[in-house]
């Protein structure tokens, strides 16, 4: 394919995607397929000779499409958000040609100095501390990740490293009676009494992270809000301490999976002050609301905090991969992986070298992506934004909370409503969203809460919701609930019959394929 | 933005980018730009207003260009190639556009389709054994991940889980002389057992691995041919197991990142058998030639092996990020990372669920990428690329040994050509090195083989690179050399001024930033 088919393909994929975006709600927003439909509809084997684009422009609509969940359709209310913007999509088309690799600055310069002045700029945007900017020159700043699941684990390694440098360090200075220093000890032996904490309510990356790493992490129990409050935290440190353990990080979410709940910061970040613990803010969904003022205090506390993320790919109408991380200390992070250390000890090192702050080497451009959203936007532009969904959230809670049938079952405070049906069961409210999701006009996953309480999670998801979707989504709950509680299926409170059984489970399901791992 | 507004944009970049991409020869191929460059160029803090369009595109030549270094310039032969070609660009946009996450098959059917059916199609065009297929239905297939750096952690991370389990189940069926079980060993004492092997020229995501994982990697010495043969593993094996010590996984290098040297596979392979030894294949780069018939014996032994990958985002004109791997039984990744089994024992796991297969839980539509490369290049044109960049080497390699002061430092197989000044010492042409790539008008990395041998490496990188750019290069290195060898700098054999020791050691630390982490 030379450059002036490309520009002719390019010209016609970019009217595609704008046709595509503009008519989404128009197309059913889940699939009507079985696993492998596509091996009918693609050849066996790659074609020898080169194909016309026409052809395969036209197997989009054919191939691809008929298997689609279209997540940013306005009857997408399942997950959470996952950005998606036409300024985000221009600047990874840049990115995609100018097709760099930004493992080092000398690499591809702009490509680390734009990450840096980006990660500045959003920091500003979100109000957090100084300390986290680069401009302060105090040794913190931002980079980004491909997920919050890296941002998760790369925080684990480095709290590890610290707090075993930390026994190491401690241990040099220690002598015996006669003077003579007290043997190291050894790192291998440490590493088996390290425990990080985190709250059940926590995305299962951290599950992930621990089989990953090998270290244990401990799940303690939230409070009747989701929320891991700080005695919770206090005794299990000192559980640990006494049974010789050594405490080192901890994961405060806020905003989880599950209700969009949040730990007490302002409680948990003194305690970990106190003990020398890391402490790591998962924010991944609702982080992206600090940049409205009347949302800031969603991370009061973050004062306290080791490092901090968010993922712009979420709620900030970012194209995935962006996520954002913060350190105080960013040596803490390269000292995980630099070996080097001597050859970077550059005039290159005035800026940093990205490879040392992820689990990858390579990097692309991605900082492009930010400084595209936040020129075309503007901050007020991201507030708008954020506003809107979340009005359209609240929209949908009074219309649940107008409807004697069913509970609001977690407070709303971003785009997620969580509800269910107040009389009946998990099983007949799983049965609801089989039924629901069955129809295919819109879309959710359900969640469990604290007490095994089942809930159908509704998320404003898309840019192009509306009020009017918002109506046409409560529109579906209640024809099928009408349906459910009127038909035969539903004999008594709680009771169903076989075959409806056999129908539910499958929201759980999907569920289960998302938040668990 | 609107839709009518990114059209205009859409189409403005689609022109911008073919302009690029076929004038990129005419810039200069890295930029001349000091750390820190960007700051006086973009404001401290993001706009509050959005601003328009036309100021973000004049902006990518007034602020970013100043600071690239062209990866896909003719000039640019630094590194390994980074994969980019228009239907990749083009794949990449449609991506974007749909913006689905494939968690799960259910959370967008066509995601994970189209990565099966791609990922047997890739194996088929590499002539890759059966097992590794989904069609065969044998339990094996292959999943795109990021970077070779997460397929060598993920792979190391299962083999890691399948040894231990091994040993759990065999000592689940030993009893003792009353006829008890006897006690099953602690999962937490066997790790520190567990020992893995990689050549002295394996790439350092290796070492990170072992980082990452807190697993202990051995290196072993390679040969003069900088490959690793059967006979020094089967020592260290044997030592280990000798230590009593739990020899679990083998690294075998194919191309490596230095010289492009092959660990011996025909030699290994048995070995790895006879042992119990997970043998992974890390042909990050080389073995997209392996879609030419006659490149193909690279991968020979390629049948003993457990695991194997190679970045179609390097040699085969994809865009970053898709790193193929192929497992042999795809359980032993999934069992790893598969917390909720139960749930996954659905209709839904006939196809994978290729979340249990990576480090990250979310994924972009990547398969489109390998569908639009193979069908509007054909496996025709694949082979025509490959053949063109690995005759366009061996035409340098001709001119560095037409050259009497300068030696062929490794075999040149496919497109990098490790050369040297040989009657001088390493300091001499890192010095050249320096002078070549300060002149910015061609881009190269050095490396250090076996027995501390610097060598200048020349790596046809770009779509774009013709026989008149392999000329071109020869003349900046002969004009460099012919201005150093004559100049005053040079006071004998090996011997320098004090201004040129200063001057040198930039492209040893230019190689150390990417080899090393």
């Amino acid at each position: 394919m030379g450059p002036d088919e490309f520009r002719r393909a390019g010209h016609q994929l970019v009217d595609y995607i704008a046709d595509y975006q503009e008519t989404v709600r128009d197309r059913p927003v889940t699939p009507d397929v079985r696993p492998g439909y596509m091996r009918r509809l693609v050849p066996a084997a790659p074609p020898e000779r080169p194909e016309p684009w026409d052809d395969v422009m036209a197997d989009i609509e054919r191939v691809i499409m008929p298997g689609m969940s279209h997540w940013h359709s306005p009857q997408f209310h399942a997950y959470y958000p996952v950005g998606n913007s036409y300024p985000a999509l221009l600047a990874d088309m840049l990115s995609d040609a100018l097709g760099c690799v930004g493992i080092a600055w000398a690499s591809a310069p702009a490509c680390t100095e734009l990450e840096v002045i980006m990660m500045d700029w959003l920091a500003q945007l979100l109000q957090l501390p100084e300390q986290f900017m680069f401009s302060s020159g105090r040794g913190g700043g931002g980079v980004i990740q491909g997920s919050a699941c890296e941002s998760t684990l790369i925080t684990l390694l480095a709290a590890r490293s610290c707090k075993v440098n930390e026994f190491l360090r401690a241990s040099g200075t220690v002598h015996n009676e006669h003077g003579d220093p007290v043997v190291t000890p050894d790192r291998a032996a440490l590493l088996p009494k390290l425990v990080a904490f985190a709250s059940d309510q926590a995305h299962s990356s951290v599950t992930r992270a621990s089989l990953l790493s090998g270290l244990r992490i401990r799940t303690l129990p939230s409070d009747s809000n989701a929320s891991l409050r700080g005695d919770t935290l206090t005794k299990a440190v000192e559980e640990e301490l006494r049974a010789g353990n050594i405490p080192f990080y901890v994961l405060a979410a806020l905003g989880t999976t599950a209700s969009c709940a949040y730990d007490n910061l302002t409680e948990l970040g003194p305690i970990c002050e106190r003990f020398g613990l890391w402490l790591h803010i998962d924010a991944a969904y609702a982080g992206a609301a600090c940049v409205c003022p009347e949302f800031r205090h969603i991370i009061d506390g973050i004062e306290h905090a080791t490092s901090f993320n968010f993922n712009p790919h979420k709620f900030l109408l970012t194209n995935l991969d962006c996520s954002a991380l913060w350190v105080r200390r960013s040596r803490d992070l390269t000292d995980v992986f630099e070996v080097n250390a001597l050859f970077l000890k550059t005039p290159f090192s005035e800026m940093p070298s990205y490879r040392h702050w992820a689990i990858q080497l390579s990097r692309r451009f991605r900082a492009l992506k930010l400084w595209f959203v936040m020129r075309l936007y503007g901050a007020d532009g991201l507030r708008a934004h954020i506003r809107r969904q979340v009005k359209l959230a609240k929209e949908f809670e009074a219309l649940v909370r107008g409807d004697d049938r069913f509970e609001v079952a977690a407070p709303v405070t971003l785009g997620l409503v969580c509800f269910r049906l107040k009389k009946y069961g998990n099983m007949i409210n799983d049965h609801l969203l089989a039924r629901i999701n069955g129809a295919r006009r819109i879309h959710m996953v359900p969640a469990m809460l604290p007490g095994e309480t089942y809930v159908l999670r509704f998320v404003v998801c898309s840019r192009y919701t509306e009020s009017r979707d918002v109506q046409f989504a409560w529109s579906e709950v209640q024809k099928h609930t009408d349906e459910l509680l009127s038909s035969a299926e539903v004999l008594g409170r709680g009771k169903m019959l076989w075959s409806s059984v056999r129908a539910a489970s499958i929201g759980l399901r999907l569920f289960h394929s998302w938040h668990s791992v």
